[in-house]
């Protein structure tokens, strides 16, 4: 598909066509009930501003959220059943050109309102085709971000009921259930209870496992610039493996840490790419010798390129012996530790001072739903808090109260523990647990295609739904294995049928097959290992294997 | 409302009952079909896990969707409907105790599903009643986080795509629908053609006005650092207003600004609390003689207490000569600035490096949408890129390929501009003018009934649609006078009929009263100054004033 074929695209497969029969010829000035009536939204009611007719509308209508509110969930729903039933329909990998929509769309917003309809089609065969199907039961990308049924209807409730509950006054429940939830979700991690509300430490939402790590390289650089004093900045120093996320670095960036002081330790395949706890405890030495002050490790519960497990009772153990702030960031692999035979992967986790998964990434609960628990409240609350006499308000019980504006970034916040426990109650502990297990089964799948074909190879352990593989070449040459397997990812993916991903390791170009959308099945796994497969053997036959 | 009373809350009032006769009897895990009938969700097709019987699921299925997504639009139109038809019924300031929500949930997740049914009767009786109703027609505290029908159905289209757009590959339909439409909007605001994307600058929509101030901070300080060395750090200043959002002074804490090097210029009556340009000249000239490094200037227009402007025209021309990144924060009155008649308020903003809107503060765009505009892009970009080699790609054209990862904290985002591409169109440019010109409106409506009662002043100039007063004491002491407006504001925020706010203004308790609501009527405003002026009326009979 080339980006002048795009505009036909979606046409005639159901997206925009409700099955149960609303209509979506209305405009949103439609159904106003104030002297307008319904039917095409620029013939009634007019009044004259600047000489052109325009719609008088406003901004909320409970009927008219009724009646569009349905149009766009048969729009949705429709999307969804059309994913699964024509994926072909929908390249994986958006195919689009770079600048392909400006061409399409007008310069500047429309004067007068125009009809959900229009927008509808517009969305469908302008936005549609230059959207990466993140929700295809074919996407092996990167790691998933999945969403379900429930993360959906809490992000509707969310946007609905539309609260900002940055203090406890402005929205109790908001709060309380964020405290809640993250209490219940913390017991099914089996986290030690100082993680818990009822102990000194706590649980937030953030929006990203970036922000978490953000907020806690702040309060444990306060908290240690308050020992030490601030003009001591230059001398902090942070520790975290070469595999960490690229959050960790501009966190600490953000941070004023230096650039020279973070230290990111060699991994390599005799580990598995986990951080080598002797590493750190010799740069930990060295450092001090040195006159540097070390304040921070980050360690990885299922790095991003790989999947890896930094061993968390050898680091903890140091970062506890000299006083270090330890954070665990298990944004991909930590939602798997709700099952009971994952959890050892977290064993150690009572010497850490915070940890993070992403539950938006694979816990179902749709963008964005980030837990953090820290062990000690009062080091972010320290870090992060804003005291304007505008938000000062009196309440009973004020010990019971948590204003969460303190304990990130933004004032601002979305009622987002709505959704997590939607996604909890609507699903329950043991369908959760299930799901994930059925990505990792078919991720072991897949590495039992990659495993018994010899021309490929699993380069890594695999502990979770990622699969990490290549393709191999006869004569042991990695410059031309690594160009191969790159021609290989840009063939498979410009099939549009899938979509993988990439990384490097110890220099060599790996490619990365994660499961964790909704949809899928195994029949997809099969089909993506039949159309890799397919492109290999191509590669192979012109003699560039 | 006691919190032992809250739980029969809402009963009676239709919350929870649809009125399209959709029923919400069925469980998420009753429409599924392999295999298991529809009906009572813990009676069919149950598997043993543990001993238990488990409704097995599946986390995305598109009729479960429709379904329930159906049953979820007439809940939340059904909200809407209740809050304008029986506003008495919802406290607009939740009235429950500290630890409600405690007492009536479980202490942990439940292992088996329960239905949308049983959750939603929960949102009804336990969560509603600990909700302080922000889009409540009697909602005039803060400043409003306005939703409405265009801004919610982009909330459902962008959870429903549920695609990150990180970067330009992860969905190019995302990135540049985002460009285009802060171009869009740019236009509306008649800024300079330099914060447009075909100059060097271009527009991000981030999440609040937090995260924008702290972006520019970042970008603007290490524009700073690169010229005198990160060692300078603790020499860089940094100048606002003592009106200035709490979340300036926050974003510089986070850069390691020294706290002693933020300086909060003061304001008074006399310039209405508008920062004088004559005190910065003078701090700057100062700092330098001291050897310190001038690099930022925050300036707003309406401010969070009082709503005052800051004078861009003098205020940018001394950033210009000195060289100083000068940002706007205009979260809440630059939405007005598409109009025509408020435009001047943003006059002088050409000599500005950044400007910031909240437009789900009042462009009706729910939250969370906050647009930033940079005049030099490269700059935020130099502070907040990162390279992972599992984001690496190549692609044609790459000067037209922006990635939004590297201009903000977060690497994941949402495709939040499809929300405000969704309000500018199903609204329309002259539509918005006016939901603005309303709300300001009713704001006039307010100021009168104040400036009419000789027992009430109109503290500061309006401008927009935040009136600020408070009660006069005959005898005219201080703190007698903020005593009895604490008493007045007490008083009113009980009685759950509506929610104002306050601020300290030299010393001076003030009361705000803040239009922005989506359903705010005239006849809103009219009970909400009835209902001030009966319980003024006895304060004053009770001799209080």
């Amino acid at each position: 598909m080339t980006s002048n074929g795009v505009w036909e695209y979606g046409n005639g497969n159901g997206i925009g066509t409700s099955t149960n029969g609303n209509s979506i010829e209305n405009g949103l000035g439609s159904s106003i009930e104030n002297g307008h009536g319904k039917g095409n939204s620029n013939v009634n009611g007019n009044e004259k501003v600047n000489g052109a007719k325009v719609i008088k509308m406003k901004p909320m209508e409970s009927e008219m959220l009724r009646e569009q509110g349905h149009i766009m969930v048969d729009f949705i729903a429709d999307y969804y059943k059309n994913l699964e039933d024509s994926p072909h329909d929908f390249p994986v990998l958006s195919q689009v050109q770079p600048g392909y929509l400006r061409d399409v769309l007008p310069d500047s917003a429309p004067d007068q309102p125009e009809s959900l309809k229009e927008l509808l089609d517009d969305v469908s065969k302008k936005i549609i085709p230059g959207i990466t199907h993140w929700q295809s039961p074919s996407y092996f990308a990167y790691y998933a971000s999945s969403t379900s049924v429930a993360g959906f209807l809490g992000e509707m409730l969310n946007a609905g009921l539309s609260v900002v509950g940055f203090t406890w006054l402005t929205s109790p429940a908001a709060t309380e259930l964020e405290v809640i939830v993250l209490d219940w979700l913390a017991k099914l991690l089996q986290l030690p209870n100082h993680f818990l509300s009822t102990g000194k430490g706590g649980g937030v939402i953030q929006g990203t496992g970036c922000e978490a790590v953000l907020v806690v390289v702040l309060a444990a650089r306060d908290r240690i610039l308050k020992k030490v004093g601030i003009t001591s900045l230059p001398r902090l120093v942070v520790y975290a493996s070469d595999q960490t996320h690229s959050s960790f670095r501009k966190a600490c960036l953000i941070g004023g840490i230096h650039e020279e002081n973070i230290r990111l330790l060699k991994t390599d395949s005799s580990t598995n790419y986990e951080m080598p706890p002797e590493s750190l405890e010799e740069a930990i030495s060295h450092d001090l010798a040195k006159g540097f002050i070390p304040f921070f490790i980050c360690a990885t519960v299922g790095t991003t390129s790989s999947a890896a497990v930094d061993p968390l009772v050898p680091l903890g153990e140091i970062g506890k012996s000299y006083g270090i702030w330890m954070h665990v960031d298990a944004a991909y692999a930590g939602n798997a530790c709700i099952c009971p035979e994952y959890r050892k992967f977290i064993d150690g986790i009572e010497n850490a001072d915070s940890f993070n998964i992403n539950a938006h990434k694979w816990l179902f609960a749709n963008q964005t739903c980030s837990p953090l628990w820290v062990k000690d409240r009062y080091s972010l609350i320290d870090a992060l808090k804003t005291n304007p006499e505008y938000l000062e308000y009196k309440v009973s019980k004020r010990d019971a109260v948590v204003n969460y504006k303190d304990w990130q970034i933004s004032l601002s916040r979305r009622f987002r523990s709505l959704k997590l426990w939607m996604v909890l109650r609507l699903y329950g502990s043991e369908n959760l647990r299930n799901f994930i297990r059925d990505h990792v089964n078919l991720a072991k799948h897949f590495e039992d295609y990659v495993a018994q074909d010899p021309h490929f190879e699993v380069v890594t352990i695999r502990y979770f739904s990622l699969v990490c593989f290549r393709l191999v070449t006869v004569d042991g040459d990695e410059d031309k294995c690594n160009e191969r397997n790159r021609e290989l990812l840009a063939a498979v993916n410009s099939t549009g049928k899938i979509f993988i991903s990439h990384t490097t390791l110890s220099g060599k170009f790996i490619l990365r097959f994660a499961v964790g959308a909704p949809l899928t099945e195994e029949k997809h796994v099969t089909e993506a290992w039949q159309i890799i497969h397919k492109h290999a053997s191509i590669l192979i036959r012109n003699g560039n294997c």
